[in-house]
């Protein structure tokens, strides 16, 4: 089961405060240095692109995702709920702190155009030769795959994964404050205290007692509203679409042969989708933003062209569309081609429902995929939660995204005069 | 003077709600590559590594500093105060705006290596072929130089200056804030909108109001404290010390003619002497950072070493003395040579007091380096505020700071055997 | 339209940091008696008694509205918008300050009692021979009753009329953010600056620019999250029930002429229905507090049992119900009737329903009573709100109250075996 | 040691968030009629006069008393500090939060005029035939007593005294932090989780340990920025000189025979000196608000004069002086005596020095009345905090007060040609 600190460590955190380290192994473990890296990826990818303050890393988060569980775990261990399995506490506190140690630069972006997952990753790091396999076999040499199998969902007790992985865990409550205050928004603030009060383990599930219901309505309410201003915002999107457009231009012309004048191991490693933990180690967002720098000088004026976009913030302009039409989008990227626009890289249509977010999703009980959040009725009855609450079953079936059409301005300025008029008038040209 | 914009341009931040922009000009300048380059510039230099959160940019820094300078503007404006000159506004907001523009990444370590000064790089990007230069010009010929002189303090009107460059300046207001902010820590805190209501353009010069004492008491309070918990602390001062030691090193070992497996240009210039603005704009924390990942693998093993230290954060021990004893420090730093550790490299001995802060030093009234803070009282007279602040005068001479000591300590435990049982003892060591 | 003050007057305010005077006339009514008498008015009645903290009187609020009106109108005149009445500034200013002016101790319950409302002892407080009529009238002569037509509704300027009295005014903005900050909660914290930064003055009304529209869901929700939690929390309904049990008792003896030991002058003119203005403003909450206390010690049992109750807070338990049923409840009075218990005093049914509160209802267009909120798209089309954000239309129909029944828990118990065990049951004892 | 609830009870509270109760004495104690009455009692007295948003009440104070003290505790308990009496902590806990049960309405002011001490009567509502008596006596029979004890400081174990009773007691940690919240101000904030981290119970002390040195000297820059800019705020004083001198008043004329229209039994017994604890029950701040109402309707035109002032806010103006003059003082005294002012109640000469605060007094280790706060160094030496801190030194003998005289304004003003016009200059008249 570990070893304890003699003296508790602790760590400054604006959004908690402070962060107690009691555990020798957790200690050891975010000083290895792939816990270190994590400083070299923020947490909200190209947002501070928008929101200038959201420059925190994953290591932040990463501790503060351990923070929520430990303070969780130790309410059930001072209640002596019985339902709690004791000796799994070290376990999840692991598996929280490292749930995230998989995460590549931009990561949204590269998994979607190098077809990774960060979750893949993780478990690598912690199953490979690496410091973090060390420290975790200092337990038990079962421990690291114990440890990824919390991360993968494939753990045999559930109510371990709830706690770091499921529609109210620890890991969203820590993102949700977190990046309401980088951002400095304030619709990402609910009670989370209250929430902690309100929560039991329950024949091996974690449910929130009755009363907390509007705890988790005012939770759900803050979810909803950082999703749509600030998730979701389409200047973050359009810098996304940048960043996903220069990993597809590198790719596809390495693959054409482009002598690239720089190329870093690992880049290359992954374009030919041959990357070793190591490689991966390398790969964080400093590589990432100087590899983008070098290129803003390639030859291809395409790659050259999206890399300045990115590191200068020229992204692309966008227009809103409220229904999906693709008869007229055929229209209108065959009128980008005539006019001499790149079809495939001029013009990108963005939908925000494909993504990796939700408001929240009722499922059904005993789901494996995304168990629902539960209250624990009459002492012992279990009621999903948007049958109970009006306003959670409101927002629970709502498509609120709009389709985005992003694109060059200026470039689409000069060639405004070979665009029809029609369409011309719906990108705000006269 | 400029174009004012359309519509104003608001900005989330979290230190002071919004940043407005209505001026054109401003809004061109933020759009320029040379100051978008500043995202990758943090704000606190190493100090991510003492207090995680402290990951915020000089970019962040220099729209809040902007933004002070605005809302002091503003009022001295709606108040009508017939010593404010108001054709010096523009002026005012772009030397806020820009005074930052010339640090490069981990600038303080940088500069008393390499002997560059910020303030400089700053000058040059404004006069030089930049595009900050072009959107300057755009208002009149000689505006660039106008700004940078306002920077450099050489500006004709010192009202100017000490808006943005005084012992209660715009760049200190934001700071203090911004650091408390992002560090999480409470004791940087002070009523900014108090302050600003206090200010008075008076005779050339800012000065304060008389019932305006306790709030600047209560400010310079907080930057006691940020300095001694904050600024000056011991862990953020060995990584400090690492970075220094990894520049000169790479520097020595550069003109003693080592082949290094990478070395970018901008890298090799500053080692030259010769750098260029095109050089330093490509010198952002990104491109360090790569940098040192991989001199990590360099053959220099003193290099090697530094460099992993501070990519993953295994930075020097310290040990404190009260008094200075440099008998004491020569016998330490002979054993430790004995023991076959480095003096130059292993062995480093920090005192705060040589760093370009202070608390407050009260110099004279019309002194031109740093202007004392004034209090405007009877209508008429100008007194130093710690004449009249028992506070303010208890903390001026106070010299609070301590030695520290700081070495490898898993080296010199391997090399224990061979030093001094006194010195031993000395750094803890049975 | 009255003087400017010389030097701006400064309230220091915990929520919106700080409240600033500048007209005399403003400044005068702050200084009358009637306007200092809301000091001895609490905000939220009898709130205090679930959450301590908000002990908060009205005088505070009206500061605050006061604060947001004054901020809404500065921005429409430093942006120049045609649509506003810049000639309307002080009566909306004075109106604002004043609205809540004719409220009395505990006012809900009062109101519902006696039958009188406090917009009309608003009015006559404003026309008859006050201090604050004096005040007014120093403007012009016809200003009191100007003042007095916004408060009534009746004024010729709807735009007036909405800044002081709509969905989204400025005495429901500063309530809900005054009322969270006392309470604790941190429900009701919504982005004021940014609401303030998308209202427009359009057409005689006030609306808010299209992409305002996440700005009002936040502050919807705020809304709606504050009603289930702090004003319609059941235990501050049982304290309420209790207030308006003490004045209908009392009312009720006193009419069959019942010899009070105590009875102050304002409480008879009110039980005779014959308040004048001079009475009414005696009657604050420390003159109905202190005479609870002397009506704990009269010979009525009822009314000293309420008394006692209220100042010593042992107040009503409750049950919850789902449902209406009338039946049951008809069986339940005549069992209590039959155990001893007093039908009319030991037993009360409350649905929060019907109370001056709603999250919002849209309404038509052009509705006098309750005017929707109103979106301003593509430049010139007013659309109501909950048309294009789902979760407004969401919240907007929702009926989430429950049924309560409270009683006197330790009476309830004495006489348990008078009853039969069903309902028994159904009030917790075996 | 008394019972432990089934359910712990929760308190919402602005300052700690949360307040938890756990043993069912505390919770019986908190329901008792004489611990309700504290809401009746404002925290400040009559700074809301000058701060309007400090309403709140000894109630919330009372409770956050308490909540810190368990908090200490709970920390001494888990850390397993062998100096910490495990069976002090309900006596502890009770006395936290009974330690003001004894302030009457305007403490300050009365104790004054009529030389009561509310610990006195904090005694003997604890030890008389109370409910709150009862309630302790469930404990044990002397636990009355012992609560009563640690309040008045002759309980045997310093330690507990320390507790609620020290420099750097429960007690002001509470106040300096909820008063802060209530006023607005933000001078009161210090990091209380880091200074509770940092208290270590030791050798019959609570001492600090060293690494919270900066800790503490936040707490006492706060401490003293509350001081000069809430406590001894002018306008404050002003209106507590109006309260003393309606008391002095009332009792002078009641002694001389005066037949009042309206005298309630408390106040006639505290003018007589005979109160019992039941007439001390009903001594709160609505029934001296109702009798203040009353009395400026009076015959005695300075009662009268007096109680109009204080309801309606007409507050004596004040002069500064910045040293002792007592010649001059006689001269105004007998200037304003010849124009036909009073004399005693027409002018008053106030030293904030004469208060019951002090930002630290250093005092000796071992000191009975007021214990230094102790540093804990290399394990086992104790060491005065202002040895160590350069800062604490330097505000510990600071003398920042200057003389204020008040004076009915307008009063003057018509015998402004009666006067000296040397005085009349010192008054601000031509």
């Amino acid at each position: 089961m570990g070893y304890i600190l003699e003296e508790e460590k602790v760590f400054k955190d604006p959004v908690h405060k402070y962060i107690y380290v009691q555990d020798e192994t957790i200690w050891n473990l975010i000083n290895t240095k792939e816990f270190q890296r994590l400083r070299r990826i923020r947490q909200l990818g190209t947002t501070y692109l928008t929101f200038h303050g959201a420059e925190h890393s994953r290591f932040s988060h990463s501790l503060g995702v351990y923070e929520i569980t430990r303070k969780i775990i130790s309410q059930f261990e001072r209640s002596h709920y019985p339902d709690w399995p004791k000796e799994e506490k070290l376990v999840s506190l692991c598996a929280a702190l490292l749930h995230d140690l998989g995460h590549g630069p931009f990561s949204h972006s590269i998994e979607e155009v190098f077809e990774t997952h960060h979750e893949e990753w993780t478990c690598r790091i912690l199953l490979e030769d690496t410091d973090v396999n060390r420290v975790l076999r200092t337990v038990s040499d079962d421990f690291p795959q114990r440890v990824a199998s919390v991360i993968c969902k494939t753990y045999d007790k559930p109510i371990v994964i709830s706690l770091v992985s499921s529609q109210m865990d620890a890991d969203r409550m820590d993102y949700l404050l977190r990046d309401a205050y980088y951002t400095g928004v304030n619709y990402g603030t609910f009670d989370l205290d209250r929430i902690l009060r309100v929560l039991r383990p329950y024949q091996g599930r974690i449910v929130v007692k009755e009363s907390g219901m509007h705890a988790v309505e005012d939770y759900l309410m803050s979810r909803y509203q950082m999703y749509w201003q600030v998730y979701f915002h389409p200047v973050t999107r359009s810098s996304e679409i940048i960043l996903r457009q220069i990993f597809r231009r590198a790719k596809e012309i390495y693959m054409k042969g482009y002598n690239f004048q720089m190329l870093s191991k690992p880049f290359r490693m992954m374009f030919e989708g041959s990357l070793t933990v190591d490689d991966y180690f390398q790969l964080d967002e400093a590589l990432a933003q100087t590899v983008f720098m070098q290129w803003a000088e390639e030859q291809d004026e395409i790659l050259s062209d999206l890399c300045k976009r990115f590191m200068h913030r020229r992204l692309y302009k966008y227009i809103t569309m409220d229904e999906k039409d693709e008869t007229l989008w055929a229209t209108i990227r065959q009128q980008f081609e005539t006019a001499g626009l790149h079809p495939d890289y001029h013009l990108e249509i963005d939908f925000p429902f494909d993504l990796p977010y939700d408001v929240y999703r009722p499922g059904k009980i005993g789901s494996e995929e995304k168990p629902p959040i539960l209250l624990l009725c009459d002492q012992d009855q279990l009621v999903e939660i948007s049958e109970k609450s009006d306003i959670i079953r409101s927002i629970t079936g709502l498509h609120l995204g709009k389709y985005h059409l992003y694109y060059p301005e200026e470039k689409l300025s000069e060639k405004a005069h070979l665009i029809d008029p029609e369409i011309r008038k719906l990108f705000g040209m006269a």
